[in-house]
């Protein structure tokens, strides 16, 4: 028992009460226990030494925090990952999973499949955690695990040290204090909303063909109701009436009737795009079918939806999508702010005030005295900043400015600079919005229709990430279009 | 508002207060409202009357109910079909699902696809709901709905007549009052539970790296202790020993030689199987490296499993496959039970005392007075079952008896007869068994290894119920191999 007398000393943990047993049972089971090699715990993640690998610490694994990881040369750098999710999550084609048309696998990508460092090199990790604090001064995070379920460990903290830190940690829905957003209102920003979403459509299907249920809890059932006409709400109603037109008449013929989508929104639907785009989505959508109201939300009850203008609209399903801000960890670090609340950051992406600390994506935002305008809160300019990123760090690890605090005085070269590559959205019925403008105001390529959603899907096909991914997307469109969406309710 | 007015007197529901507002929004939405064509309530499942079609109730949507509904001739009968998921399992690929060798969707088959009738004819329907009582003197069921999540109904009762009713709930596993088992331990009859094991185990592969985790801990985390050594535990052993061969070595090199797979049984493994099959598979088992251990569990806590030896096992994922019983609520009915407490039938599968009764698959056991053997409790005999009774309601129909009660004098031609096919296992690594004898005692081929893998897959390729479903295990198998498992936590 050398082997377990030997952990009792190394482990600071509750140790369970040692094996014990005079069976055979026993010796073979202990021959688990005992016939790996002597491992000590992990040397911990202490400041990096010579000899070690300089250590970039990511938190979050967004499109920001993913992108910069695939670009890091890891044969200058360790890669350390902290988030609550193991995976990156294809935002834009989301909406899709939500009535079948993508399974929710296809649309994420594990993170060691984008940096495969992360599980190769011994000095490099992902932790399934969230960051509880930073500590500039000292050159490390504070990390808490996440848990859930039967059986799992306490929460348990640990202190990572870095040599570059890398804050990217997104944003999370705006709900402008509105009373019962949180409780009654589905956000679709993870997949795990995505999956909620799809089990409440179902049960809501099924429960409005039960005996009984008056016509007007049927259709309030089968009322699903978008709040914010931005391109989720947009490119979620449209799938919602795709799945209406294809699937729900077929799979729920009893119920086809009564099913209804609206669309809540304060402005004018897809504001970032042409008016002309922004006219023909208009007319399309309710051509389709959907309803597009325009109006404020004042209050959110469990069935029911009060407008400021009076009016209450009763509910089955509510998605809430009306933008996005700073998370309450944002918002609590003690750090000069850009104008929106965001992490403030110079045009090299450097948190000004923390050496050797710098700020991609939603979280982020220029500095006031940068002079440049706050960017959108968008996966291409989150994505754009962590490749721009992970080259500058790849420069300065090449010019010896590695190791945390030896970057001070090396030329960082050219400033970030974001430039648009345009907006797409789809809106259903095989129509989409293409918007290839770099801003509002200046000219360019604007379409919409079958061909723009043949660009659509095209772009997107490409774009994501892995090889694996792309060939389900691309099967799970074909079966889609053969066969129907899955209405299975697992 | 004389819609509005209507639907008050004619739903007997609590009604949410009256749209009421001054505004142009308030037109529009209400226009949702009203310019459907009236309904009244659906004409509740009352006694079907002539000019209807007699109506058939299946209680389950397993194995046995989901073959009858599909052999149901629905020219003669409405289906009516209550359970609590809407999908048939494809149990035997269930296992492939927890280490993502296979997605969840791909072993779902929605109802509605196995038996369009249900979404598409008038009185026929699928009740997302549990059966709670039974009259048979009434020819009816009383049933509840499932509710989930936020928001949803409270759960509302209705009551369906039937002109024949099939009860094909299935069974339960059996846990012989062990206590802890419930709390702590994961069972594979349902996709949720293989959704559950795959968090569990990505989430203990994570926890497992955090640093400061003694060397024990790690090892406790990554025990995977499977109990009950028949074809699913030793499936679902062999399925993570592949896993942790290809995918963990890669993905999770920091921890891979820390995870184990331990397999405990109180007698022999497969003991349905020929003897050199099970030594065979006990040999390639122990060879892949996971541990059989001989022994009884006495009481399960929350890391520890505690055998009747007083040897103590630490864990960190549990699974439970030691065979199935009746569910309390075949326990509840008063019916003759057959011996080891199913719902008592005879040789045509009814249920003796009550008129126009049948019960299949699992729940379901031969009387004693009609000398036949209990079926063990197989896919292959619910589905014989659900085939014969199909065939065998079809028939009564043609000849006059499908109403409540008509059926006395016919002649149901031949009795049911069960004749086994074959038994059939993977044990990992491209490995399998294939048992094609009738019973232990009679003469026919049995086979191992890569050969029987093969038959393995291809049978249940061609056993997987739509062609939507058949292509994508093919794909996923194909992806697998080239590209590994899937390891996001979603």
């Amino acid at each position: 028992m050398a082997w377990f007398r030997n952990l009792r000393q190394l482990s600071p943990t509750t140790i369970p009460p040692p094996l014990k047993s005079t069976t055979p049972s026993f010796t073979f089971l202990l021959s688990h226990f005992s016939s790996q090699p002597m491992e000590v715990p992990p040397p911990g993640l202490s400041p990096t030494v010579p000899g070690q690998k300089p250590r970039v610490v990511v938190l979050g694994s967004g499109w920001g925090g993913c992108r910069l990881m695939k670009g890091l040369d890891t044969t200058i750098y360790d890669v350390v990952c902290v988030s609550p999710r193991n995976h990156m999550v294809f935002t834009p084609l989301l909406a899709s999973t939500c009535v079948g048309t993508l399974e929710f696998r296809s649309v994420a990508e594990p993170i060691v499949r984008i940096q495969p460092a992360i599980s190769r090199e011994p000095g490099s990790y992902f932790f399934l955690a969230n960051c509880t604090g930073i500590n500039p001064e000292e050159h490390s995070v504070q990390c808490e695990t996440v848990t859930d379920g039967l059986n799992t460990l306490e929460p348990r903290r640990f202190k990572i040290s870095y040599d570059k830190l890398i804050i990217a940690l997104g944003s999370q829905p705006l709900t402008f204090g509105i009373h019962g957003v949180k409780e009654h209102a589905f956000f679709l920003r993870e997949v795990s909303h995505a999956q909620e979403i799809r089990r409440k459509l179902l049960l809501n299907l099924m429960l409005s063909d039960v005996p009984g249920i008056s016509v007007q809890e049927k259709r309030r059932l089968l009322h699903c109701v978008v709040v914010g006409g931005g391109p989720t709400g947009v490119e979620f109603s449209g799938e919602l009436y795709d799945f209406i037109i294809k699937d729900v008449s077929q799979r729920y013929a009893h119920v086809k009737d009564c099913i209804q989508v609206t669309l809540i929104e304060a402005n004018e639907i897809l504001s970032s795009f042409d008016a002309r785009l922004q006219r023909y989505a208009t007319n399309q959508l309710t051509k389709s079918g959907v309803q597009i109201v325009r109006g404020i939300v004042k209050d959110v009850k469990p069935q029911t939806i009060f407008l400021k203008d009076g009016s209450e609209i009763p509910y089955g399903l509510l998605v809430w999508s009306t933008g996005v801000g700073p998370s309450p960890f944002v918002n609590s670090l003690e750090v000069p702010k850009s104008p929106g609340g965001r992490i403030g950051i110079d045009e090299w992406l450097r948190v000004p005030s923390a050496e050797d600390v710098f700020a991609i994506g939603d979280c982020s935002g220029f500095l006031e005295s940068t002079g440049k305008q706050i960017l959108p809160a968008l996966a291409q300019v989150a994505e754009r900043q962590g490749k721009y990123l992970a080259a500058l760090l790849n420069k300065v690890g090449k010019e010896g400015g590695a190791r945390a605090g030896s970057a001070k005085d090396l030329d960082l070269g050219e400033p970030f600079v974001y430039k648009h590559l345009g907006s797409m959205a789809t809106i259903g019925r095989y129509k989409a919005l293409v918007d290839l403008r770099q801003s509002k105001a200046a000219k360019g390529l604007s379409m919409a229709g079958f061909v723009s959603w043949f660009v659509w899907r095209s772009a997107y096909l490409t774009r994501v990430i892995s090889w694996r991914n792309r060939l389900y997307v691309a099967v799970n469109w074909a079966t889609t279009f053969i066969f129907g969406r899955d209405i299975s309710r697992i």
